[in-house]
């Protein structure tokens, strides 16, 4: 099964094979953009918070802690963020006192490992309230995303010394993998004790909430995810359920046509109509082959890219302007005028 | 001059001493927020293209380069997006050759150089005006974000074997920086003769069109292309002009009211509005001091952070609902019904 995903992943650009080191992966061209929509929405979720004013970290902890503690006048709560890069050998160690990501530890052999880390300062009469919410909002962020939301759980509570610690895991056919862990820490060994204290009535010492993400681990695992292999006409087509947030590619646009002039008409039709969606940030694949090949063939394609939307021209569209809008998951069409496709595919991408 | 903006980017987190490094930079907290802005609209601009199908490549460039050529079904144009990091000492010889950023340099202290790459490739028939579009739209991209757009010119073009080269410049009091060059390159040595090859009619060479970005010096130039000092009651206030695209905070909270009560109404409510915007994506800072200093050390404080727009609430929002909108630009403030202030606000920060 897992091999599978990985097949898929490499045939189409999300992975790349690496001959060289013992047929370990790389992450491709497609899945770099899935790598940054899912980095994106981490930072959307994390930094751009609702309720605590957060600052990114890149370098030294304990000026950026103070800079944000000034900045807060010194009043909790308030958050750091930090994308942590550590060599693979190092990382091989943290991955295994943190217990993140181990299965999939050996997949892949980009150099560096990422860790996605948030850590949040507290008082300590808030903070076992905050830690609960917290992992509530987290399992909510994947099951948001995911295909299937009931594949998320968190684990038990684990207590050592100043530490309660818990796991959000993520159920497979062949196992479960960790994709993320939450600490709440009433005395975190990162900070000096005076850097704690805060002033509230008497003098209390910060809390801390850490939560910790390795990236490729979570690039796998939006992988093996949203993998499905649904059966048309008799036989399984594999191919990516991507929620739209994170998918590489929003649109892509498949032509019909039986004429070579009628194509040629439709090729500038499509390309002024993605120019316009890309002039919108809206991330669209317009490839010349989508005037050459049968419609079948090129949602294959596109389905394999995970792509939820096809918008389909053919030569009607030319006549009446109508064109339709093809869903990746439900494969039903839907009718949508040309000139209304920009506004009509905003609103769509816009919700979660 | 060039002190003056160091010393305003040190004052509010966009960059950090680092006393043990001789007097050098780090980014700080808020600079971070400011590269991530930058960086994300270069994507946008490049890889969410308008015209050319552009993949990302994080690794093996001939691998990536194939897949692209594939996935276009060997048609050219298309395009390959890197953002290269390349250890200090190396990327001091690699700028001096590619004759980027020779003044910043000294001004940094991080550990890697980033380079934000993108390379084009083209049929050799229209090659030069490709290169010139570029030229142009490249300028055009640095003026959108400029508070002088006068500031931006492109150099003359310069000959060397296969390649034509050009720097886009800005110009400062001090001197002119380059942060962007440009390059035609006839046959590109990063790739064989086969690989450039493609069947169009006949056989022809691919032309490759290279833009190589220093991203520190992307950065250090928003600092000095936004920094201003207008002034104000006959004294200079220093303050960021930053482009609202690129700005760390678009929006933040000054309150004012006359007792304790009224302002922590006037907190509640702020705190309300705060999390209605972020959950539109709206990066916002809502500072425990609004309620503590005066309207006038607010401001003064949001626009060294160069925020764009501040939100004031008083007394009489409690009663009639209605809020005012700080430009930092213009100073002048907008009434905005409370209700009204999130898709208000999403307008405004739509368009460029």
């Amino acid at each position: 099964m897992l091999k599978k995903v990985l097949d898929l992943a490499a045939n189409n650009g999300f992975l790349s094979r690496s001959k060289s080191l013992n047929d370990k992966f790389k992450i491709g061209p497609v899945g770099q953009l899935l790598c940054q929509n899912i980095n994106s929405e981490w930072f959307h979720n994390i930094v751009i918070n609702k309720e605590l004013t957060v600052v990114i970290n890149d370098g030294d902890l304990s000026e950026t802690y103070n800079y944000v503690k000034n900045l807060c006048s010194e009043k909790l709560p308030f958050g750091i963020a930090d994308s942590e890069k550590i060599k693979k050998y190092t990382a091989d160690e943290y991955r295994e006192n943190c217990d993140t990501g181990i299965d999939f530890k050996n997949l892949l052999c980009n150099e560096d490992d990422i860790f996605l880390k948030f850590c949040v300062f507290v008082s300590p009469n808030e903070s076992m309230r905050y830690f609960q919410r917290w992992q509530k909002q987290r399992r909510i962020w994947y099951k948001k995303f995911s295909a299937s939301p009931e594949r998320y759980s968190v684990s038990d509570v684990k207590n050592i010394g100043n530490t309660q610690s818990v796991n959000i895991e993520a159920k497979y056919p062949w196992g479960s993998h960790t994709v993320e862990s939450l600490e709440l820490n009433s005395h975190d060994e990162n900070f000096t004790n005076e850097q704690l204290q805060f002033k509230d009535g008497k003098l209390i010492t910060a809390h801390t909430i850490t939560s910790r993400i390795h990236l490729s681990t979570l690039f796998l695992n939006s992988l093996c995810d949203s993998y499905d292999e649904p059966f048309f006409q008799d036989k399984s087509r594999p191919l990516w359920r991507f929620h739209r947030k994170l998918a590489p590619y929003k649109l892509s646009f498949a032509l019909t046509g039986s004429t070579q002039s009628i194509l040629n008409e439709l090729n500038d039709l499509g390309l002024y109509l993605c120019k316009q969606l890309r002039t919108n940030h809206v991330s669209t694949l317009f490839l010349p082959s989508a005037s050459k090949s049968t419609l079948d063939s090129q949602y294959v394609q596109y389905d394999q890219l995970g792509i939820p939307y096809t918008v389909v021209l053919n030569e009607r569209t030319l006549k009446d302007g109508i064109g339709s809008l093809r869903n990746r998951d439900t494969t039903l069409k839907e009718k949508v005028h040309v000139t209304e496709l920009v506004s009509y595919v905003d609103k769509l991408f816009k919700n979660y």
